[in-house]
């Protein structure tokens, strides 16, 4: 397709396009502090990249995505920031369940934490096409997310996967964060175990489709052996 | 000290030094390929790094070190590659094991891939000084680590790292990677759930002190948060 030719190093059907990708939206505070503005007005910048973000996925033949939406360990943070990051995944999910694809919120949603109009979205919400997975993480905290791995004790031919909190999401191949951090910060720790990380400099709200082929054609390079 | 005002941007006692420091001693093969050597030959190169490495931590007050040796994934490896990198593990362990430091071996030791040379060393040896811990990663498998932690069950004031098959290893505040890949091949999924992560390009057996510098001068500027 002409997006692949335009942009990527290599045919789009001769790169290696990673089934899984994770999203770690990271430096929205920064950029807001930096465009003049209090730290919680940042989020709501962050939408429109999210939804550029599962297009260009979409049209790739990107099977899932996984975007890291808030942890139970970020709402420790100020009542206003608080409000207004979980206001912003609230209206990311609702966005995005507008959209050809089969969604997932993932969290403890048993915490007063958890927004209420997020819990249809707790049980996979399939559409006809159904042409690409997203899931989205809302009040996730990786000790919740592995609390539950005893509750495979004596069963055979389970994998860890399988007990796990966040079972609906698949192990992930390219974990692109944005915001320069390297570094995880709870995000799935048993689907990462073998992703590949690529850091983006540029703040969340600052998203460009560039930054997505950067890290494709960077992906493409590496040699993936899934620890062997 | 000296080796601080030295190699350190800022002075050793302004300097944020992590406790915890994660080492991922990778790039062997490619370095032996590179030097006209067959891919086995490189993991010998790569105990005096190692040493290198632990005297340049004990000199600054770092309190822990973990060295990934070798995986349950690599014993896929050929026969005459897995029976170099074993040998080299061995040999690391025991060269560690004369210096001032507590020493632990964690990994599954109940497979016939665990060196029995090694059994002695899975409780800490702890021994007078012990100014530093050592642990050093053998036969480990992320889902080994994983596997028991239903063990805790029922338990209450219990954390998962408590449930651990690596519970004698703390969370780890700085992971080096060595060759370039930027992934944790399944190193200590828990413990790396914060951790910063720098890579170095060149292999592990080109080890120079400048590598150790660089990462700790990148780690200073990190804003470190705890996923808060």
């Amino acid at each position: 397709m002409f997006i692949c030719y335009k942009n990527l190093q290599r045919k789009g059907d001769e790169m290696r396009i990673p089934n899984h990708i994770g999203i770690i939206p990271d430096g929205n505070r920064r950029w807001s502090v930096d465009n003049g503005l209090s730290k919680d007005k940042g989020y709501d910048f962050g939408l429109d990249p999210g939804l550029s973000l599962y297009k260009l996925c979409k049209d790739l033949g990107v099977k899932e995505i996984t975007y890291y939406g808030f942890t139970t360990d970020n709402t420790k943070r100020p009542p206003l920031q608080r409000e207004a990051f979980v206001k912003a995944c609230v209206d990311a999910v609702k966005l995005l369940s507008t959209q050809d694809a089969d969604l997932l919120v993932v969290g403890n949603s048993d915490s007063p934490m958890f927004p209420k109009e997020l819990l249809p979205f707790t049980t996979r919400k399939s559409v006809p096409k159904g042409s690409i997975k997203i899931n989205f993480l809302v009040n996730y905290g990786w000790e919740w997310d592995l609390g539950n791995i005893n509750s495979l004790k004596g069963e055979k031919n389970t994998s860890i996967y399988g007990g796990l909190n966040s079972s609906g999401v698949s192990r992930i191949d390219l974990v692109i964060r944005w915001g320069g951090r390297r570094r995880l910060s709870g995000f799935l720790p048993v689907q990462t175990v073998y992703s590949d990380f690529y850091i983006i400099d540029d703040y969340w709200p600052d998203f460009k489709e560039e930054h997505f082929y950067e890290a494709l054609n960077w992906y493409d390079k590496q040699d993936i052996t899934l620890g062997g």
